[in-house]
């Protein structure tokens, strides 16, 4: 009995490779993990395509150890969908781990993520410096532990992508405090215009020219589905871009941009 | 008439999405670009599984411009397969950049990398600063210039993952010279035993505390096949260890893990 992972890859039910599909279609229980990242497709649309019932597994299941479906895997083959690729987060390898401990057999089987889908905006992938994520500030909460990491890769003229925080299982707890009734709010996705201005923010309370008006980025959005958009331009300019639909990201360029990067990035140039 | 760029996965002919496999088959020419990686299957084996003929292009053709695929392109659709994720390399970024301009319709169909691969061992995603090459030492040229990078994401506490040279089409010079014919050498890959050696000589003449016998590492093969094999330990302990047969790769960790990442790694101790 095995207990696959499996990455969907990044469009739709159609990303999943001809082994993750083999795989699935091999399952007696199927599980979407929808809350690190999200598909263009409803849930229905994978269950057409695989003929298998397809359950949600939200933060509550996959983070208390995803029990349920571990002990569903000693009886038959299990499959934990995961939009994009399976190992990027922490909490696959949490799930992996315990898999382990309990001797289940896991296999991975990966598939494209975004990391690699940047590469479409012609900035080398070989000059990254560390990710970020930008988590949606609150009122009273405004990190921006991050500058410091752009700063640094700026340092070695690396480039820098923003994982934009994704909100899709967020209690209402102005409703609980009233009720007592745990509710959720609607799902909600940061976009590039939301990142830029928190990037604006930061740069003018610490002042080292890390990320102000002029500083050069590419915003993309719903890479590896048809109508995905790749805009470049200064922070500027990308502040009042309309990227559309969710799921947006941001590349911050290097100080310095090889010849054959800055050809291919000036074919997004805004306006 | 569409140019497909096609990302294969790391694996065999089963690693293709279903988006990719759909694309190939309405291709009139198939194309693989066997140089900067290579699958652990055959050729016959792409042909049998896609009922199309599969054609190599050479380092020669594909730097070139691709210029006949590019033709074919105009009366037909085609496809250049890549092993592993499409946009990775600068290579491929001027396939794209080249079609363009000559109004040929690119569509990229992703898929995993060993960027993300290496994701299998533990080391989180996020951690990882810029990504190096390492090439074959000759007699006379023995560059270090990977070094200085190196150190520079040990100074972010970040790891790096160290790419090893493939040589599939090297031209036998002392042939060359002697019959002024151009025969090709045998194909040769990295081994990460090589690849510690020229880290630790590059320690030996630099002496800053990088990559010494002490520093820990990761090497892995095969990633994303049945046989893949992931070892953890001192750059002493790899030195040693029998990796087998290509592809190879090797980590280098971050000075300080997380308590998560260090119980992964354990799990690949060597000895």
């Amino acid at each position: 009995m095995v207990f696959y992972l499996i990455g969907l890859g990044l469009g739709d039910e159609r990303d999943i490779t001809v082994r993750g599909l083999e795989a699935v279609k091999s399952c007696d229980a199927v599980w979407l993990e929808a809350y690190t990242s999200v598909l263009c497709v409803g849930v229905e649309r994978l269950e057409a395509f695989y003929g298998r019932l397809v359950k949600i597994a939200s933060r509550d299941v996959v983070e208390s150890g995803c029990d349920e479906m571990l002990a569903q895997s000693k009886n038959g083959n299990v499959a934990l969908l995961v939009v994009g690729d399976v190992l990027c987060a922490t909490t696959h390898t949490d799930i992996a781990l315990r898999a382990k401990k309990l001797e289940v057999k896991v296999e991975v089987i990966q598939n494209a993520s975004v990391m690699g889908a940047v590469g479409k905006c012609g900035l080398q992938l070989y000059s990254y410096g560390q990710c970020i994520s930008l988590p949606f500030w609150t009122e009273g909460w405004k990190p921006t532990s991050w500058y410091e990491k752009i700063a640094f890769n700026r340092s070695g003229n690396l480039h820098t992508l923003c994982l934009l925080d994704i909100k899709t299982h967020e209690p209402d707890y102005q409703h609980l405090a009233k009720t007592c009734v745990t509710r959720y709010l609607p799902p909600r996705f940061m976009t590039v215009n939301q990142a830029v201005e928190q990037l604006l923010s930061a740069e003018q309370e610490h002042q080292r020219g890390v990320c102000g008006p002029e500083t050069r980025a590419v915003g993309m959005a719903r890479l590896g589905q048809a109508d995905e958009i790749i805009v470049s331009g200064s922070l500027a300019e990308l502040r009042t871009v309309d990227f559309g639909a969710p799921l947006h990201c941001l590349v911050l360029c290097a100080p310095t941009l090889h010849d054959i990067e800055a050809e291919y990035v000036a074919q997004f140039a805004a306006a």
